[in-house]
């Protein structure tokens, strides 16, 4: 072993093999316990290599390490604990935070091609500083790095019109379980030469190779944008708004998300600064949405496009109300609003979240389902419900009744909700997980819920190009 | 054999079995040879079960076969030969054209769920019968199955707006080697549980398993379209202007088509009817650019902005003249002019096809270079270069000098052409084909120019997920 930590010395740099100190278990926890605290393990080290040949090395030396395993790391922002290490010590923590180059931006092909280790924050940046968009973004932005964000397929707030991470690639560098680096940064739009070993690696969590580059797709910077909200007295009202705006709009929609009620009072409560731009419906559940367009026209024309959109909706009884952002600051403050949910939901306590996919035209039916159905399982619980309505992906989460010690009402209730809400799901022809992956949290869920000719073809996948199970045993698939 | 014969009767019914007589090899031909009429192989026999489930009795009852093989096969209209059986007599031919079913549309949720045995053009009309648009478009597009269309990861002339086939499917069902039905037609937008098999499948042309079905991506209809032509002196000048309007138009761009001079006089020459609006740029290698618009706006202000857009363009010399289609009948002569340049080829005699694909940012520097490099190795044949600028794709095709005797020509010269291109395609970062995948045709390329390590994933994928090689075998992959 000391032989082991001495190659990795060699290979990465004295300064780049970090060990905890004896007696202080707690000097790496910013790499062993997970963004959400559900997980906390133990690494055998953190390594951190400056450039793809490193990575490579280290995963070639590991290798040759009885019973070491290696964990890829980004920013360690992931919701499902596929990114920190087991208990046992035998983990080798591979963060990626050093490759950080910006190797290219091409303009004329509207791509850029960064390193695994920059953040996503970072990569817009790169991005809008030629003159171009890459849209992908989400809330953890500024921490999470974009190796991280394609490993897990990250989604976000424009996936309505720009798709996951998986759509905003289009060519990876990544090692391989043989310690072999294989590249694919062309930057091609169309390449049909073989499988689609692009899209394998991505969303597979760090279990087929460690991405250390990609090339990733710009698009123009839209010239104009409107930033609006809806009050809908129903859901299935909501999801009508989405189907008219798709249709006069097409893909200058690129942001559809939809609150409850019950989310924006948990917001106003904990972020006293904020409130919501119109009142709740009246006499019904009421929801509230908000819409984010985007084009490539002159502002003014976009604007009055929005309005007469929605008055039209108003007319149709789609929405009871709505409020067009008039500048930056007011369409900042309904993102906030929307963007606070989770924060206050943290503030209030440790809750039961959901991360659910379904047919749009199912989603209605689905909530329904699954707020009756939950009344005799975690009675009084708080349904707080919100999420990316554009792509059929809510938040579904349960806070403890008001007052209730939440801890305990996790503890009481969490497999109970789980079990009702993920039987509802594939009721609905859903899925139980639509955007943060399955890491070690719902690997139980994917043995029970994925059709099994579907886990079997991933075993044998994760055989073939793993066979020693290097790369993250304990993540994604079930044992 | 007899037994198999028999149980393949009793699986799909008698009159599904199809056997060439003794005596007429040619029988079958609809089946054996290809469209381009470059591979004749002989079956054992055409089975043609009728839905998903008779699929996987056939797929499970030729496993148990020793030496037998699946060549599955949908509107046989592929270009590189992977849709038909070797010389051996040793492989069933599975076609997929009975399942036809259109198993449902869902227009909340903008998805349609169709066999794998539907035209193109079938699923386009069932797309627009529910008032959607299916935009997945291409000249084979009356005959080809969208079965075939995903298993080749089609590509056509809305790529730059919709993506390849594999961007417009949401879910696939499909027998895997070992007989399963696996099925994902949910019609999720997000789903992040496990490895993308999805995007596996598409694209693996039938070593992988066989498609039966497919859950469809729809968009609205769009209210006004514009199509335009411009004439452009070079060819970076036709870049200069699709990076315009991609600034102008964003995803209302939803094609651009080049041309160079040589393609158009041959169209000229075999389709005397048709005649390009524009005379080619004097003094200059000329070529000519067919831009497509479509808006979920009105018609006036879409018109407006394509003119203001081109205008500007001729001012900055990227064009130095425009000309835009006044009604239907104009827009469709200007695609006319584009979809002759494949068939005035076929009347003129055999040629040289490449499908390449480049960052836009070389395309120019490559064609510049490969027309001079070519001068040497088949001097006086004439380029009849065209294609999907906008994804980077071009038809890059060598037509015998005039006069010149094709099939002479071809023999000769195709193998050092075809080096000299692929050579110099690698050079400017391309691919050796873009859209047409590999089949029989292109293995050696695929041997030859894809890194060791892809061929290396892609071969233990092959032999994790079809370790008997009863999917195609002598196709796609390298022997």
């Amino acid at each position: 072993m000391s032989t082991l930590l001495h190659d990795l010395r060699t290979i990465v740099g004295e300064a780049h093999v970090l060990l905890a100190p004896p007696g202080d278990g707690d000097a790496l926890a910013g790499y062993e316990r997970d963004w959400r605290k559900r997980y906390h393990g133990r690494s055998l080290c953190v390594v951190r290599p400056g450039d793809a040949g490193e990575v490579a090395a280290v995963v070639r030396r590991c290798a040759r390490e009885p019973g070491v395993s290696i964990v890829a790391q980004g920013g360690n922002t992931g919701l499902v604990g596929g990114g920190v290490p087991d208990a046992s010590g035998r983990q080798v923590l591979l963060s990626t935070k050093r490759l950080r180059a910006v190797r290219r931006i091409d303009v004329d092909n509207q791509t850029l091609t960064v390193e695994a280790g920059l953040t996503l924050q970072e990569v817009q940046a790169a991005a809008a500083a030629a003159g171009l968009l890459f849209p992908l973004s989400l809330a953890a932005e500024g921490s999470c790095t974009i190796g991280g964000n394609l490993s897990t397929n990250a989604g976000g707030t424009q996936v309505l019109r720009f798709g996951n991470a998986r759509e905003l690639c289009l060519g990876l560098e990544a090692v391989t379980a043989s310690g072999e680096l294989w590249s694919d940064l062309q930057g091609l739009r169309k390449d049909n030469t073989g499988y689609d070993l692009r899209d394998l690696l991505i969303g597979s969590e760090g279990t087929l190779g460690v991405i250390t580059a990609a090339t990733l797709r710009l698009f123009p910077q839209p010239r104009a944008g409107v930033t609006a909200w809806a009050s809908c007295r129903r859901l299935r009202d909501a999801v009508a708004l989405m189907r008219r705006l798709r249709a006069d709009f097409d893909a200058e929609l690129v942001g559809y998300e939809a609150m409850n009620a019950a989310s924006l009072a948990l917001v106003e409560r904990h972020f006293p600064a904020l409130r919501a731009p119109l009142p709740t419906a009246a006499g019904a559940p009421g929801w509230s949405v908000l819409v984010e367009l985007a084009s490539a026209h002159a502002a003014p024309a976009l604007r009055e496009r929005a309005e007469s959109a929605l008055a039209a909706a108003l007319e149709a009884g789609e929405a009871v109300d709505i409020a067009v952002a008039g500048n930056e600051q007011q369409a900042r403050t309904l993102w906030q609003l929307r963007e606070g949910i989770p924060l206050a939901q943290a503030a209030e306590g440790l809750n039961i979240k959901h991360d659910v996919g379904l047919p749009l035209s199912a989603l209605a039916d689905f909530v329904d389902a699954a707020d009756a159905a939950l009344e005799a399982v975690a009675p009084g619980a708080r349904h707080i419900t919100f999420g990316h309505l554009g792509d059929g992906n809510l938040h579904y989460n349960l806070q403890a009744p008001p007052g209730a010690d939440a801890a305990g009402f996790l503890a009481a209730h969490e497999q109970a909700v789980n079990d009702c809400v993920y039987e509802l799901v594939a009721r609905f022809g859903g899925t139980f997980s639509a955007e943060h992956g399955i890491g070690r949290l719902k690997r139980g869920e994917l043995a029970a819920r994925k059709p099994a000719a579907a886990v079997a073809m991933m075993r044998a996948i994760k055989t073939a190009l793993d066979p020693q199970g290097l790369f993250n045993p304990g993540v994604l698939l079930p044992d």
